[in-house]
């Protein structure tokens, strides 16, 4: 028994590495492969894209969907933990809001169309099902009146539905990564064929690959029964009555003193 | 309790039809667009690849892999059910080689270089780790002096190595499909511009919508806990010893028929 509760110990670690690793060789990447960001509506603009989009609807997401998976918080209040749950997927729905942000300005300053592609209609619906699963979840989850019942029937298609998201999420990315490769990589005077695969694409093509295997990785760990957080009713009861009223009463104190 | 049991009868249906669906639309959308298929290196047939790999990789592999989620299987005898889900898994593979064939023969005549693409990575990943499944499957769970210890370890191995061959497949025919638009729809004389979202382009996007909604059902149905075929474990041990021994009779009888 010992053992099996042990185990899922190393598995946020893993994520945790593999995401940093992620997200660190994203921006060795862009860095070095289109040489800085800028705000502009220019090219540089664009490389913020798959920089946010990466970091946002991949690893921070990922970081975000496992927090219940670690078991030495299983004895904890569950509150703490659902705010970083909340707090994660919020950022890497803001970061992915930006990235948007990011190539639409882009596109409409230099007019190229956009949302025609299939990367395109992926990746938005992925991000229209993350701000919904957001907007569910907090109000299923964190509203104190929110009744148990419909925290009940909430709570599978949560899951499923976060399991969906970042399966769209890993084919927007891998589209996206292809499609921009094919775009840059033209063989003509300026730049090497993605054919012949230069350094940049061989890097390009193992973020892909390293963006397919932590996802595969988030996704074992989410659907394996024995890393899943112990939930007896009564216990989601007690979050639901005294905890949210305390949380209400503290966000409430926090933002008097804010306005003061 | 009867209503959790009752569920599932309308999924492998609603799988079936997404089947037909995709399988179906895959082929109008070929011959449609690309006005036929041919076996001489030209386009025509690059054109077997898509269909061929949405057909397995997607589709047969979907049916496949739901076999033992048909609620009214469960209180028969399992082997007939697993000889179902390993036909049609390789019938799937099949499928999905004979597709690589396809665009490696079409790619070889026009000196077109293979394996470059992220798109390729992903995809040849996804056929390797199936066939390695397969005959890890058969070895595990079909051979009969396969150790009871062994199909325990194999199991939940080989469930999440399904489930992540059926992401990566999905991954792959996302970005196949977006590469292939980019390509042919260059809005020179002779085609409309992707960006410009003429009717082809519509329709092979639905299709990756479509792709990625049957793959979700999938998941879905591969996940569900509620939907997962009950296993004592001596009713396990019955088809490794007996029913795996009928089998093999039955095959040698078959073959010395045919060699007759």
């Amino acid at each position: 028994q010992d053992a099996v509760r042990a185990e899922p110990v190393r598995r946020p670690a893993a994520v945790s590495r593999s995401g940093r690793g992620l997200c660190g060789f994203g921006l060795f990447l862009e860095h070095q492969v289109q040489r800085g960001f800028k705000w502009d509506g220019s090219g540089l603009q664009f490389n913020w894209h798959p920089v946010l989009m990466t970091t946002g609807l991949v690893v921070l997401y990922g970081y975000g969907s496992v927090v219940y998976r670690v078991p030495f918080t299983w004895g904890q209040s569950k509150l703490p933990w659902k705010l970083l749950h909340a707090g994660l997927m919020l950022l890497a729905l803001l970061l992915s809001v930006v990235g948007l942000c990011a190539v639409f300005g882009n596109h409409n300053k230099n007019h190229i169309p956009n949302l025609y592609s299939l990367h395109s209609w992926i990746g938005l619906t992925a991000v229209i099902l993350f701000a919904l699963q957001w907007v569910a979840g907090f109000a299923g989850f964190l509203l104190p009146f929110s009744p148990l019942s419909f925290r009940k029937l909430l709570k599978p298609f949560h899951v499923w539905l976060g399991g969906s998201i970042l399966t769209l999420s890993v084919a927007a990315c891998i589209s996206g990564i292809n499609e921009k490769l094919f775009f840059v990589l033209k063989g003509d005077n300026h730049t090497a064929s993605y054919s012949n695969l230069p350094p940049e694409a061989v890097h390009a093509n193992s973020l892909g690959v390293l963006i397919v295997a932590f996802g595969l990785v988030v996704l074992r760990i989410l659907t394996n029964k024995s890393w899943q957080r112990p939930e007896p009713d009564q216990q989601e009861t007690a979050y639901t009555v005294g905890k949210c009223l305390r949380l209400i009463k503290m966000w409430k104190s926090l933002s008097d003193g804010r306005l003061e």
